[in-house]
């Protein structure tokens, strides 16, 4: 596999960053991750104003252009030969004088990672092999006041010491008041009476631009919606719960602590992939 | 200067990370800044211990000894001709399979970064120029709940966060329910009525080793102290204030929101002072 580091397109066994790279050394930087379906990320406007927000809200005033590093992006997928991929931007800060307060940024670290992923689409594989079973833990997610959850950075041990605290296959968090705020790496929803129901972005939660996406397609699809904040009774005793993220696109949620929603997919998660399926092959795949 | 990397001392300019490190990824790394007198880092045990300990929390299951560690940094001390040093030695997950969910610990990253800072003791300099004002910021100290304040971890952006919301030379962070927690690097003390005060470490606080040492130095100078939750209004209306870490030592607070507390070091604070720098003369300079 080949990286694109700092304006080069290097060997994966050459990709590094100096030791001094404020990302190293402080999770110092933002990041995107997106899938790519026939050669082009998906929603790239979307992630490269996400990026840009998480960029505002840490100072990391670059001056890189979207076409810029949508370029390294596309340079990252050519040189791998890859058209359907999971793809990683980060910029970090970049190495600064030994201090923790920041300078302006003169020279930021840009990476891009790539690795293969099976087509999307409705002839596509599933990313993941299963559906998942989650669990709620005792990690909370970090408060908005701490760090905005809108802000998607390299400081990720919350939710690593999530997964760390769950058996189950991914780990369910909650925020500093008890209600459901999201999985370890996921959006989170739940359908109740045909009802589908996500938190509200009022609380810490990251405004996931798949999350967006299958709101879209609860609309377009006549599925009513609501948002809100929950309790985890409330995900329990639903009657069909999935997760939401740019690699697993959608992916049913089984049983929550033990308790069993559904054998696979339920039908309205069922018809929410089908949609999202039908989108991604109508934009990327269908050349009629 | 000369790194310590992944067991190898190299030059700056080639010390370097895979950007697929864990600690690049999510700053998921343990670390420890120390000081270094005579060539030999300051209260080593003490620093080993809670690197240990962060590791725990982390479940970074490496098997470096304490030795081998120690050993890492006397190598880079003497690479660089060094004796009088800021060292900051961190402890990776390393390069895993591409998932949030750590796998056990194969190939930890461990990196020793150094650089020079004048002798303490009593015939030193300062290692900051001058003292501090502080402010309080709006960003909150991350809590205990989310990642536990006493791993000392890569993920720093809280504190970035928290300096970059700062005018003043540093911010001080209040916990969720309101109470003092620590400074943006720094653990915090003030004077009041000749009773030396600092938060308790049932809040989410490092427990700072300068800040035990600081301690102890009370008790063998008969200052009173008392450990516990503080508002904003103590801290503004204390009769002296400081900071310690491993670098700084203690370092006056003349001001707390624009409120002067000093001109420079109040009694007490010019006492602990002189104290600590004593026992470093007495520890590692005193050849008599």
């Amino acid at each position: 596999m080949r990286y694109h580091v700092n304006g080069e397109v290097v060997p994966a066994t050459e990709a590094t960053v100096s030791v001094r790279d404020r990302g190293f050394m402080y999770g110092d930087a933002a990041f995107e991750t997106m899938r790519a379906y026939a050669g082009r990320p998906f929603r790239w406007d979307a992630h490269a104003e996400r990026l840009a927000s998480t960029c505002d809200l840490l100072a990391i005033d670059h001056d890189l252009t979207d076409a810029d590093l949508r370029e390294r992006v596309d340079e990252t997928l050519a040189a791998n030969d890859l058209r359907e991929a999971y793809v990683k931007l980060s910029i970090t800060r970049g190495v600064q004088p030994g201090k923790l307060t920041p300078d302006p940024v003169d020279d930021p670290g840009v990476v891009v990672l790539v690795s293969e992923l099976p087509r999307g689409g409705t002839a596509g594989e599933e990313v993941w092999d299963d559906p998942v079973t989650a669990e709620f833990v005792d990690v909370e997610r970090v408060p908005d006041a701490a760090i905005p959850s809108r802000a998607k950075t390299h400081n990720y041990l919350n939710g690593i010491l999530a997964r760390l605290a769950s058996d189950a296959d991914t780990a369910l968090m909650l925020d500093g008041d008890g209600y459901l705020a999201e999985a370890a790496t996921s959006n989170c929803f739940f359908v109740r009476d045909g009802t589908l129901h996500t938190p509200s972005l009022d609380g810490p939660i990251l405004p996931g631009i798949t999350r967006e996406t299958v709101l879209e397609l609860a609309d377009s699809e006549a599925i009513p919606t609501e948002t809100g904040r929950y309790r985890p009774d409330d995900l329990r005793t639903a009657d069909e719960a999935f997760l939401t993220n740019s690699t697993w696109e959608l992916r049913p949620v089984t049983a929550v602590d033990g308790e069993r929603l559904t054998a696979g997919a339920g039908p309205v998660t069922g018809r929410l992939m089908d949609a999202y399926d039908r989108r991604v092959e109508r934009e990327y795949y269908d050349q009629s």
